[in-house]
């Protein structure tokens, strides 16, 4: 299996709810540096699993619509925790969406698994990882 | 799947028996630089793998147990190698059983696998990663 | 010369006031990862610089009084820009009011400068370093 | 599972052909920084994966082979393009055959399965993992 | 002392001349992960040592005309070995001559002296230091 | 000003005496990553601050002299403790010496100051930096 990866990041604010978040109960923030991992079992006729150009630009173009936010008055998140681990399925499922419509470009429906890792610190991170559907020919 | 990480560090002296080790028969020491990481398949209802603060703690305090100590001298490992390899498996079986025991708390019945790496330099490492077992609630 | 330096981090939430901060006028966060570094020409009877395990406990301490909070609501900053450079400096005077106040014990009056850096992604950082003023002896 | 890992570096310049490479079609070159990582079920009788000091070793010979070289002009690559991917299958598969060839000694054969990774900036990498064939014997 | 940091990258190829360089005399390449420190003794109005978004927009230009090059066909290194070390100069003498040109706007005469650290791998780096020249007024 | 810095590593068992130093009295180890930075004013003829190939073998052979021993033997450090900061200067001091004597060649009179960084953890570190004595000549 081969895969690629890029990095890049996004700073935010929020607050949790629930006692089991102690003191992150409070309005606080976080920069997430962030790798997006990218998997398919060969590689296409350039000898590449994606264009990692375009993946990149899909990486900041995802972060971007998040970065400088306070995650607290998004609708989208209403009523849940933007923990980290619940942050890299957002980042995870707004990537595979993308790709889906076409952002990777021709070969990207051989991608068979994508992993999003949010590192949160020197010392804490959280990730998901899943199989990419197959992404729609029209 | 989701997972979460957390990295903590211990500081031990220790020697290997047997040829293949060379100059690493000598007594010397090591700084782990520990990378505990639990994985499950979904998010609790706070939107959490797990209490990342009790995992930080839990890890905080299987390492403390091996901190500071010559190895060479601890009962649980007579006549043993204490390899990089060798002691992420011993991480990786206390860390399960302090959770079998509940040391994280409601739902971690729900994590399925973990994994413990330990970097010795900046150019070496070893991971044990396996199921846990189901937690214990009766 | 010689130098220690213990690393810790801090999350918080602050917006910035002025046309050239761009998307960073709205309400956002940041993790900064910390690195304190304490120098003196020549090491004291124990051969050290300063007790790293005091020097590790003094800055979690400073952190910890900015740790998970919104510093926009801060009236020790108002009407300030909390910029990376800005808190590099907030936590060094903390850090030095401490020291000079006997957190770092006998011997720390040796040490002549001191650097913080606030490292607030994978590409981004700040630091303010300057001199130690004299401990207080009583 | 066990692992364990060991890194080091090579340097080259190469081209890409295509347009999907964009101004990497020009002669340039990378530094990559390796990572190989090799897989077992158990242990051997010294507790350990493999002679980490043969895997060492061993990844250094492989690189050696490709270090300071302008791979446009390696007869091995003629017609291909030398992307990151592409060249953590290539080192992959020398590993191997010198795997297979004895490299790393009595034990290897217990080996199941390898990763290799090349990270080529501090935000892209690429890697190939796959199942090592048994070890040749006779 | 202030200052702040920011991070980019370039990747080239090129040879070297002189024995003293060893096979590193074939043409062959590398990543330049590049640090760029800009200090001040104060704080502007806004609390910054300088727009940190321009600094890393002028990192990225002045990289963006080594990047993707075959150093050895550059007119302006001719007869020069573009070692690490030449090409921190090479760097610093650019983002300095833009800096005075006003590419960091209102306030940045008042930065006094510049670090640019490039890394060649893990486990090797170089750095050229110095003042900054005081900018024109016009 | 010029700079150019190598990394390598070692491996020592060891026990502090006094109180201060707590439970690291007891016998434990750790591993030094540990970064050389050699500089000076001006690039020699081949535009190189030193042969860093020479660098490396000098950093490697004064390590590989406390590589996986215990500090507590070494007659040279009777009655001393092998803190991190001292570590840092006992390894500037054999790098100084083997300088002088000529370990990295022509030219190396003209590096003015060194700095040793031990990095014991991903937590904590120590330095020594100094000038260097005119190489001897003859």
């Amino acid at each position: 299996m081969y895969s690629v990866g890029v990095r890049d990041h996004f700073m935010i604010a929020h607050s949790f709810q629930g006692p089991v978040f102690g003191p992150a109960q409070r309005l606080h923030g976080a920069t997430y540096v962030v790798d997006l991992e990218l998997r398919r079992p060969t590689l296409d006729d350039h000898g590449i699993v994606v264009d990692i150009g375009l993946a990149g630009e899909l990486l900041r173009s995802v972060l971007g619509a998040l970065n400088y936010r306070n995650l607290d008055d998004e609708s989208a998140f209403a009523g849940r925790n933007t923990t980290t681990e619940f942050l890299a399925r957002v980042v995870f499922d707004r990537v595979a969406e993308r790709i889906a419509a076409g952002a990777l470009g021709l070969g990207s429906e051989a991608l068979c698994t994508m992993k999003v890792t949010l590192n949160e610190s020197h010392v804490a991170w959280a990730a998901y990882e899943g199989a990419l559907p197959t992404t729609s020919g029209g």
